[in-house]
Formats: structure tokens, sequence, C-alpha cells
């Protein structure tokens, strides 16, 4: 494999009171994935601890106060310049209701059981299938 | 559980051509997991990218060059004052014989699968385990 770059992406399953887990739609006009249910998160910029990104993230995505837990797992995409590693955490929902960004089209607050079966983004089938215990 | 600043750290499985995996050995005065097997890598400056971090302390725990490929997993430990997680690469020795820092006082170059068979430092085991192929 030729040396690219890596870049960082930190990601959250958040989870509700009722076992449930949030999935975002990704837009139609998406250069990547268009279509694909994704998780909240998205890019550590340069000197931005990971956790703080991720909670920014979240918040411009969602628009939800989340409280994180622990790391679920990691996942990566080969793109043409890069190949991008993401850090999977997990969250508690603590406050507020979804107010999509223009970056999503839908939300939808998925049983974990169920995971492994909705269409999410390539580079999270395995996660979601696993943590789903479709592999379990 | 209340809220704790988490910490990003990055280790890597180096793996050499008869298909071993390098583990460094605590040193005695460590003041956690002295003594146990560990991955190089270490924690991601304010700052670095997580691939450029890793290399750095590749170079610095073992002297040897590598060859980062893709993510293997992920870890956490739980320290008083914050959480670590870990990315756990997977990389390829290019060039290098071992030399070791301060910080390790033994290495081993294990086969993959009797990973999950040695002392590794306790955020690790359950890696070491699935990856060795234990758990399989």
């Amino acid at each position: 494999m030729p040396a690219k770059p890596f870049a960082l992406s930190v990601k959250v399953v958040i989870h509700d009171d009722d076992g449930r887990c949030l999935l975002l739609k990704r837009s139609a006009a998406s250069a990547h994935n268009a279509g694909k249910w994704d998780l909240p998160g998205g890019k550590v910029d340069t000197g931005e601890s990971f956790d703080v990104a991720l909670l920014r993230e979240v918040v411009e995505e969602t628009g939800l106060t989340v409280e994180l837990e622990t790391v679920l797992g990691a996942a990566s995409s080969d793109a043409p310049a890069k190949v991008v590693v993401y850090v999977i955490m997990g969250g508690r929902l603590v406050a507020g209701d979804v107010r999509l960004s223009d970056e999503h089209e839908a939300s939808i607050w998925v049983p974990r059981a169920e995971l492994g079966t909705v269409d999410v983004c390539e580079q999270f089938r395995e996660f979601a299938r696993a943590y789903g215990g479709v592999d379990a």
C-alpha cells in the first residue's frame, strides 16, 4: 500500500434512555455516502482534542447535549488522497431534541439490536453489525 | 460516570515479514503497568496529527522505521483524572533493529497467534486476545 496521510475523525453512538441509537441520513448532495445513514461526528481540527471536537460536531449536527462515555470501536475508509481513521465513542443523551444541519436530511433513533440492518455508510457496516449483535 | 477529560494515545502492532508482532516490556520503574508488555506508541501532542505522533513515538521507543497500514482496533483505560482512548494501528516493519529507550527493558517478537497468551497491559488484553485469535 502506498503511504498516504492519515486523518482522524471521531464519531459517537448516542444512546437514549430507551436503548436506542441515533443515526443521521446524509444529504443527497453529499460528495460521499449520499443518502446513507451516518453517525454524528467529524474531523478533528489541528490542535483540538478529540472529545472537544466530537461534542462540537454533535452540537452542530444535532443540537443535542451529550455526555461521552467510552470507546466502542474503530473503523477506516480509504479515500484517494488519505486514509480516514474513525474512533467510535459511546455517549448518552443528556438533553435536547434533534435539530439537523444541512449535512443531513433525516434522523432516526434505532434500537441497538437493529443497527446491523440499517443502510449505514460503508465504513461503519462492520461496526454496526457487531455492535448491533448481528455477528455476536 | 462523572465527566472526565479524554486523552488520545496511538499504538501500533508492528508486523515483521515472518508474521510476528513487536511487544515492549515496560520498565519496572513505570508508574503504570510496570513490567507488563506494551505496544509501541504514545500520546498525541496538541496540534500533532496522530500518524506523525505515532511514527515519532515508534522511533523514540524502538529506533525502527515503520509504515502504517490500517486501524486494527480501539481500547481505553480509566485513570483517576482522565480517560485515555487508544487507537491501535497496524504497521509493517520497513527497516532497523530494535533499540530501546529508558521506558522499556525488553522487546519480543511474538507470533500473532500467541498475542493473547502474553501478559500485556490490562487495557490491551481484550484486543490482544481478539487479534491473536484466542476469541475467534
